[in-house]
């Protein structure tokens, strides 16, 4: 195999060491890279301090350096200062940059006399870098090139540093626009072949237990598995290097890939960054259908995950929150007798919950929820963490009770995860 | 004042680089050290590969070295060996570990026979090495001093390295339980004093300006400020080092944060770890009053917001998702004329939807959203981001419009707050 391409990343700010925001950055980065064949070896993270940052770009070894961070307006940011200590160049204004920021707060409604100096100077980078332009913000990102030899490298190839704003969405742009292509362009990395297959409604361990075999037979294919767990669902990425002929690599996962549906078809929903909520989004879209929700203990997570979906208007009408008592009798025709008789966490409450709001937001399908998200409420009879979940829809409602582990956030993503997936079932089936 | 101490932290972990798991772990150790007067000045982090491992080491200059991962039964697991190589020692098999960690896997119900020599080598331990106990699993803790001039240093004070588990919750027992007291004990740091006010309604460079003149005051009394800003909120934290009289620089603290709230009483809505929700959920709760929530283009996260804090369900009733125009008119009771002639996205439709869903679910107050989240459905007249925003209550309703930069989720994530921001200070008004 050719010269592996290595990457650094330098995380910048102070908020990082204290724990007051997490470094997610880093991590996307380091899955983005992969995907091209790029592995980061190392992730420095530092203070907004001028040495510190220029002690971390002295240290790197690696063919990029991806840096991000300390590019805000304010005088604690001074990434820009240090980059150019380093690289031995100035700042200057660019005035192509100066016209966007002052386009940008203009468009935000800004009076353009409190368009601050302090804003304008956003467009102040260092002379000889090549500005990357942030569609999302008004911190320019910056590329740079240096020979490896003068760092005291091989001197075969240069070294490419990049400095982008650590706003998390500004920086995912630039990389995804213009980053990610222009490094593959330039490195040339050996090509992986990744695909990654969606499951959920099986736990790590039971799921590895259930492919074990076709997971021993992938060694054979030469490829890597990885579980990548989280809250409900677990993705299994399949990944394999592509030798001279990358379709052979694609055949290869593919035939593995096939295998996998025959033997836990009832546990995968979708394929690569797709969501569950994208999944019966499509489908119902597919049908010409359209869906409401009846939310208790999920307290309108659900609607969120859905409307979290450009588009979802077109098959999403609306639903109702029901946390008081008061509000399931009267939004959704719940009968107080069935309410004192049964309790909210009851199965005759949450289907009727589904075919009220049904009923009066007039869709084909509909879920509801009704359960105990804690850490109060719990009973010995209905402990913290028992869902009632009821889909209805053209052939009639049917429900189920979870127990679902975890805190209450968890309770509440777990139980969104499995309604919704039992109205993916149900979709399959009827159609 | 005296020297400043300071950590440094590696993490190590393959999962860490690729972004499979998030580095939490540093930014907690981070936020435990700095309650103890202790600054982290660096997180490396790096996969399990021993040079890496041991060039980390050999380039960390702080007082404290914590490391943590790789010390797990498997293969890939190689810290032990890397600290070996760095110390000069060997692994020795430690008795008093090996009757633990046999008798942890009984009491997890494990048959003897089962017990693998993978699982009893979690004894093995460097010599010479303090070794810190495992509650919470079979690999234990170790703690190394090492003279800094042996490593080029100033030769004054030793250099202390701990080696944990990668494990969050074995990790955070290991610390709170006996490595941050004895760290204490060991170095005796400064105090230092920590506030963080929150703000919303302003961002970032237009707050920095509003508050320059009382920022640029905070140096006499000895206070560094750090601007943490996030979609709607900036975080302001004040810090300084107690000298000899901790009481003294919490007054000092104390007496900035009072002119602050002199300066800009609007912007701020709470202190440290509180949020939006959770400040308008504790004026509700204080006046005995109640919520409902009416939500277009917010699509239940503001509900969930609200339902995502335990207890909720004492002042929030519930709300309305109105999607389809349809469920505008039928649950909110807007008239199909207003509609037409307004548009969903328009103040006598927000204002009737506000009003309507306090009607329905009898509520003391609720606020009600309707907007362009984008990224499509923009016109000229009401571009993406353009939300107006009603909070109906005892005294009438209110309403006003917003433009809000950012993608789908951030244009959803600003209005909540917003909203959330409106009512706060209806509430304030009325009491």
């Amino acid at each position: 195999m050719a010269h592996e391409i290595t990457a650094e990343i330098i995380s910048i700010g102070d908020e990082l060491l204290i724990g007051q925001t997490v470094n997610t950055n880093a991590g996307w980065m380091g899955g983005q890279l992969a995907l091209i064949g790029i592995r980061v070896t190392r992730v420095v993270t530092i203070s907004d301090h001028r040495q510190d940052i220029l002690d971390a770009m002295s240290a790197a070894v690696a063919d990029v350096v991806l840096i991000t961070g300390g590019l805000g307006p304010t005088k604690d940011d001074i990434t820009k200062e240090a980059l150019c200590d380093f690289f031995g160049t100035q700042l200057v204004r660019d005035k192509e940059v100066e016209a966007r920021v002052v386009d940008m707060y203009r468009r935000m409604g800004r009076d353009p006399e409190d368009i601050l100096e302090m804003n304008i100077a956003q467009a102040d980078l260092p002379e000889g870098c090549t500005v990357i332009p942030n569609e999302r913000g008004t911190a320019s990102g910056m590329w740079f090139e240096r020979p490896a030899s003068s760092q005291g490298g091989d001197g075969v190839e240069s070294r490419v540093f990049v400095s982008m704003p650590g706003v998390p969405y500004e920086m995912k742009a630039m990389m995804t626009g213009g980053i990610l292509p222009t490094l593959k362009e330039r490195f040339r990395p050996p090509t992986i072949v990744h695909r990654t297959v969606l499951t959920t409604g099986l736990g790590e361990s039971l799921l590895a237990k259930r492919i074990e075999a076709w997971e021993d037979s992938l060694a054979a294919a030469r490829i890597k598995l990885a579980y990548l767990p989280s809250p409900g669902i677990v993705k299994l990425r399949l990944s394999t290097y592509a030798d001279v002929d990358a379709s052979a690599a694609h055949q290869r996962v593919d035939r593995k890939i096939a295998e996998l549906h025959g033997i836990i078809p009832d546990l995968i929903f979708g394929e690569g960054e797709e969501n569950l909520q994208q999944v019966v989004g499509g489908l119902l879209k597919q049908r010409g259908q359209t869906l409401s929700l009846a939310e208790s203990c999920t307290g309108g997570y659900v609607s969120h995950l859905i409307t979290s979906i450009p588009g979802s208007s077109a098959y999403y009408t609306g639903g109702v929150v029901s946390y008081a008592n008061a509000v399931k009798m009267e939004e959704l025709g719940i009968p107080s007798d069935m309410l004192e008789l049964n309790g909210a966490v009851s199965q005759p409450v949450v289907e009727q919950m589904a075919s009220g709001v049904r009923t009066a937001l007039r869709t084909d399908w509909s879920v509801a929820y009704s359960g105990v998200a804690g850490p109060d409420g719990g009973t010995p009879e209905k402990p913290v963490g028992t869902v009632w979940i009821a889909v209805a829809g053209p052939d009639g409602v049917r429900s189920k009770r979870v127990h679902l582990p975890g805190t209450r956030d968890l309770v509440i993503e777990r139980s969104a995860l499995a309604g919704l997936n039992m109205l993916r079932k149900r979709l399959l089936e009827v159609a």
